[in-house]
């Protein structure tokens, strides 16, 4: 069983006798059921019995359901009603809009909206670009989705992707104050979402693509970035391959090596493999072996899917051919984007000295990371039980508040690479280590950090 | 020249010395220059001068000016910089979003977004409904414009929509705590604008469109309702014709006559004389004779547009034929919603004792109220510099509040006329009369009272 997990947090509420003893097994009670009890609120219910809400976390939604069996098993206890915090959290939705000026008198109307905003129009309609200046424009991120690719639960639709897009909207705003706005799209035609995004993107200063499946995510992504004046950015290709890159920076440092004579191979050729790819040869990597589902990537692979002969190209030097197996001896890095438990131990034995692995399929990664330290030095996965969580929040924020004070109009490969660096720099040398590549998300310099790297970048091109 | 307005205020900062007498004198220059002083803040600048920013409202840009002009005129003073409080208030925006929970630690973060989110998503994947509880669609309302008639601007285009769209969210949310977000569209295609607004639905419980031309708002509207299981909302057709009720219900009790035996001469057949119309009928009006830029409807006017048949067979009883003129003699009601100064003294003399007049055109009215006043006994305006001011504010934001609160799928007539109703009612009997037939948009109650009474029809219906 996993561990308890907050995000698997229930509030019982429960009755029991002033005087008995039952309050003092409650803790037990709970551990004893592999639950642990994160909050007790005791207040009096009538003069005989104490209302208590305790909070415990739990693994998962059966293992809540046993907690509360065991606490109603307990003699002289009644449950009166469980909650879980994660739900009561999520209700009614966790953003909201307020207004920045109070509307409280005619005055504030007649300037907030009309007649005086009228005059705030005509300014704009005289100048588009005040638009970015004087709205929301100067601020505004689209949060977009289709719902086809939504963490790893895969194409449940607009509806059930909300909530996920509002916890990014909130993140945007937590870390980078950034107004985001969640847009879930009822289509997932490739066309439509193009011609919706762009006929949207008026009152938006940036575009975040969110969980939309290859390799449509490609060209929607590619299309608007052409015809719209404002970034785009698809998070799980970029966002990924930012935090790669610094990640794998500061990787390389323990180590010793160079990103540019490092044997890397990579695993995956989804979203997020194609940009780590293109993201790594643009700051320097040289010597690449691309594996994807059907083995390694090369040239003369038979029936070679269109997209991966640019991948073909520009990767795979030594012309290897095979499957993953065969590419890993001697390599100096393993980047895993793909899917649960496709390596063992011997295969990182056979790896080069001072191996680095970046194991990032989620939850389940490609090889335990437990058994990949046994003979890796760096071990990076995409969780937050292990050291070195390779985290898009790190990225995303930091980048677009970079974007938006810049004003920029587009973000090139120029852009991510100065947010990978910055991410990477926030882990002082003196603090650097295997265990420590990567800074948390709630690293107090990090977005800042980003974004600044990001606006002077950014103003330059 | 129009009296000063906040709307067109002005912040100058001025630099005086501190002994001389120039601070006395500012007051009273500005008022010499027509403009009305709403605050004086004095604060030392150095030993020898103060700094004073004096706010005046003006009555347009150029009066602002020439205030300035004035100022600069005194002796001694200097002007170091002039600010626009409309300008000031609107940089930047005047919405945004915020977070409704703390994202401090990995703890909130693990049920704000991931992990925890996923197990909503989830929910909502089982039952769609869901999303109406656990996401932001239970509040959620989109403003959608296409920028094409936009105030009394005309086409303006999405960019120059936006910060009236802004406005009309924090209106949403001051008087109905409904978060609204503006969606501006780049396009003003019929087709397009149906599709995006229909891609863009999964995320709202609402769409309020706004200042969308005639006659494709009609088409857009109509056809929207048709397919998207949430309400569809035009202010310019339906917040108009709401408050018109409203006010003609009680306007109709100060002369004492009925809606259903009342002769109504409509003027203007775009939204929102359509939109008039219809709510008019439906609440029972009986004698309603339609005017429009050809003059009187009737079946047999030569090349009627299709759009008017309807009108033609709905109205008119009579068969008047002619102009507008021709349709005023005798008549208890007015209402203009179409264009400045269409109608003289002389018209109003000649309808029924007790007329009533709302001459809604904006800014100018049909006719000047001033005169119309000396043969009505009620005038109404869209202006907020004369008694009885015909506010759509009074209508959209109660109006979703109860839609949204029933979790409605729709929206019809009973809704509107129970809106006219519960708007109409705040007017208490004691305080009804010529000058008070409808409540001010700060009413206390108003929005309130909307909200339950539209609640009440559409949870039955």
């Amino acid at each position: 069983m996993r561990s308890p997990s907050i995000s698997y947090s229930i509030t019982v509420r429960l009755e029991v006798p002033a005087g008995g003893s039952a309050v003092g097994e409650l803790t037990s009670v709970v551990e004893a059921a592999g639950g642990l009890v994160t909050a007790l609120d005791v207040a009096p219910s009538g003069v005989e019995h104490l209302r208590i809400d305790l909070t415990a976390a739990s693994s998962d939604t059966d293992h809540a359901d046993a907690i509360v069996a065991a606490l109603e098993a307990i003699s002289d206890v009644v449950v009166k009603k469980v909650s879980d915090r994660t739900f009561l959290m999520h209700l009614g939705g966790v953003i909201e809009t307020v207004t920045k000026h109070p509307l409280r008198n005619r005055d504030d109307l007649s300037m907030i909206y009309t007649p005086g905003v009228a005059r705030i129009s005509q300014a704009i309609a005289k100048d588009k670009e005040d638009a970015r200046r004087l709205t929301i424009k100067r601020n505004s991120v689209a949060v977009v989705t289709d719902g086809s690719a939504v963490l790893g639960l895969g194409n449940i639709g607009p509806h059930a992707a909300l909530p996920v897009m509002e916890g990014k909207a909130a993140l945007f705003k937590s870390f980078a104050d950034i107004d985001a706005w969640p847009i879930c799209l009822d289509t997932q035609d490739t066309e439509q979402i193009i011609e919706t995004v762009a006929a949207i993107s008026p009152g938006f200063a940036g575009i975040n693509l969110e969980d939309i499946s290859a390799p449509r995510c490609f060209e929607i992504e590619a299309r608007l970035r052409e015809r719209l004046d404002i970034p785009v950015f698809h998070d799980d290709q970029h966002g990924t391959a930012v935090v790669v890159l610094a990640a794998l920076q500061n990787a390389l440092k323990v180590v010793g090596k160079q990103l540019d004579s490092a044997r890397i191979v990579l695993v995956g050729a989804g979203a997020a493999g194609t940009a780590v790819l293109k993201t790594l040869l643009h700051a320097g990597a040289d010597d690449v072996i691309v594996c994807d589902v059907e083995g390694i990537v090369h040239a003369g692979r038979p029936n070679l899917h269109p997209s991966l002969t640019w991948t073909a190209e520009q990767t795979n030097r030594a012309c290897l051919t095979g499957s993953l197996p065969d590419a890993l001896p001697g390599a100096d890095v393993f980047i895993g984007v793909s899917a649960p438990d496709l390596i063992g131990a011997d295969d990182v034995a056979g790896m080069a000295d001072d191996a680095i692995v970046f194991a990032l399929a989620n939850p389940e990664p490609e090889i335990d990371p437990g058994l990949a330290r046994r003979h890796a030095k760096v071990v990076a996965t995409g969780r937050s039980d292990y050291p070195n969580q390779i985290n898009n929040v790190l990225a995303f924020p930091g980048i677009f508040r970079g974007l938006l004070d810049a004003q920029s109009r587009g973000i090139d490969m120029d852009v991510l690479v100065a947010a990978a660096d910055a991410i990477a720099a926030t882990v002082l040398p003196d603090e650097l280590g295997p265990n420590y590549v990567i800074p948390s998300v709630f690293h107090p310099d990090v977005h800042e950090q980003v974004a600044s790297a990001v606006r002077r970048v950014a103003e330059r091109s």
